[in-house]
């Protein structure tokens, strides 16, 4: 017991003191909950907070991974050192992101100022969430300048990760599809910046008008309040939000989201793109929205977290017996879900 | 009161009578999460579990809303009623999914055999999947005889998806991005049925071969264990999966993924989607994994509810002074968000 804080204790030192080795075995350790991984994290917090959090998100195909390895080199230019967090919510079977890590490696190989890390998916729904707030944590404490977190996708999975960052980045690409799922409304409403990449391509103009006109479709102080709906509204019935949203929100001021052109494989645009990070950083913290959007972050992880402690707590105080017969009876049809649940909830 | 009782009464008979305005009006109130809704479904809930449930999923730009249309044609003539829930992942701005219905249903209007609804997000984390569950419920108790569950995206959802279906269809099409991620391993694992749609584009060969590479170094088995995970794993740590899954996986027969080409737009190949959807479902009855799959999926539903409602108590429980002070605290790194959930289920 002894010798494993003697570990933890020396763990942590290292890691703040930027120990790549360290780093690496605190995450791993984090990724697979160990006891000690929860007492790193209370001893590193304090000295979290530091790291900017940018996400990098679009769908399969817009050549995200070398638009944030270019990130990368180009925050490394500018004497950022950088942090990777992967997040690719896949299989076991794949092993994870093992094979874009080494694509992304030979640019960045060698290069003590860039950590890169790929997370698989840790099963349990909304772990990766929570997981992933965990590495990036670590990786903030270990003192990295700025963090950028990829997700791959498109969903409620981005929407999590939006939280995480203070910037969003979303990532569309010329031919990506014309139907009418494909503009993404989701994804854009939480972009901060827009990158059209592989502008190189035929239909690059088509995808930024496109673009555009869904911008001004939208208003984008609207993200900001949406953030803040997950526990006023928790047990409230949703209104129909379309038009009370508007005038309830408040006066935020407007960031005209920017919609910028790459060609990441040729390293063409990235400085813009880095620009548009730091304006849109320089414009959160001078309109005050940084310190909303970190205690909106916190208030959405305290909450996720609030809910699975509470469920570990339930199931460990009643026997995996109580539960099947709800099953049971669900399966049987005599109960329903909810019925289920106050039964649960409530019985002895 | 009483009013309001017979309201919901002979909503709920007339839902059972197949009466398709009271079925829009009750799954609205389901949306909006109104009280009567909760009795309404109790009620419904001994006429349930009769329809098949089927998802679909694939990226934007595989040409799913088409493929989706196809299906629910060739359903029809057949002889079979369908129903249709579109979730879409998106925001408010977007006014959800009208226009992708707008186009379906020149194709299914007028068809009292078709029933389609489209889910904009509703807000809170894990929410959209709960209210997808009762809405595909209504629908089931309404009497449809097969629901078609489209989702755009890939990640987490399309797990949740996946749990609520019993044969899941993932889409594919040629030219959608090359990229390694692209592969998207984590959506393969979840397909009964793989589907290659724009199979008159350039390059569907090689999708095809990418798609066969990928199944043949995957095992289709766990991905009902992996259902089975997320309860009884809930406390323990995660252990690494990639072994000892294979060998603690019960033994289920052998299902092989076909790969079927399809031209959505042209109705070409949608008979044989058709056949594989009965034979997939044959397969799960005669294996008895059909059984399997509606507990796994009962039980998902009855964790995420739990969550819900248990995070829901305690709020009630504590004056929002109280956790704003606890935010307070993580904005000031003074406490850690576990510290804080501790602090609050323990906390008077």
């Amino acid at each position: 017991m002894t010798r494993r804080n003697t570990d933890t204790t020396t763990l942590i030192q290292n890691v703040l003191n930027g120990d790549r080795r360290a780093l690496a075995r605190l995450i791993t350790r984090v990724e697979n909950r160990t006891p000690d991984a929860q007492t790193a994290l209370a001893q590193l917090y304090p000295h979290t907070g530091r790291a900017y959090l940018v996400g990098v998100t679009g769908a399969p195909g817009t050549g995200k991974s070398t638009l944030v390895n270019a990130i990368a080199r180009a925050l490394r230019s500018r004497d950022q050192t950088v942090g990777i967090v992967a997040v690719d919510p896949t299989s076991p079977f794949s092993g994870g992101a093992v094979l874009g890590d080494r694509i992304r490696m030979n640019d960045l190989t060698g290069d003590r100022g860039v950590f890169i890390r790929s997370m698989a998916n840790r099963g349990s729904l909304g772990g990766l969430a929570a997981t992933t707030s965990d590495v990036v944590r670590v990786m903030d404490a270990a003192g990295f300048d700025v963090i950028l977190i990829e997700t791959v996708g498109a969903g409620q999975s981005e929407v999590d990760i939006a939280r995480t960052a203070y910037t969003t980045i979303v990532i569309d690409a010329p031919g990506m599809g014309d139907d009418v799922q494909a503009i993404k409304a989701g994804i854009l409403e939480i972009a901060d910046i827009l990158v059209v990449n592989k502008a190189d391509r035929p239909g690059v103009q088509n995808t930024v008008r496109a673009l555009r006109a869904m911008l001004e479709l939208g208003h984008r102080f609207r993200t900001i309040r949406h953030h803040g709906e997950f526990m006023i509204q928790q047990d409230a019935p949703q209104q129909d939000t379309a038009q009370d949203t508007a005038q309830d929100a408040p006066e935020y001021d407007f960031w005209p989201v920017p919609i910028l052109e790459t060609i990441a494989l040729e390293h063409q645009g990235i400085d813009a793109v880095i620009d548009a990070i730091e304006q849109h950083r320089a414009h959160l913290h001078e309109s005050g929205m940084l310190a909303d959007r970190e205690r909106l972050r916190l208030e959405a992880e305290f909450a996720a977290r609030l809910r699975d402690e509470l469920l570990r707590r339930l199931i460990a105080e009643r026997t995996p017996a109580e539960v099947a017969a709800l099953v049971d009876r669900m399966v049987a049809r005599e109960i329903d879900p909810a019925q289920a649940v106050a039964l649960l909830v409530e019985g002895e």
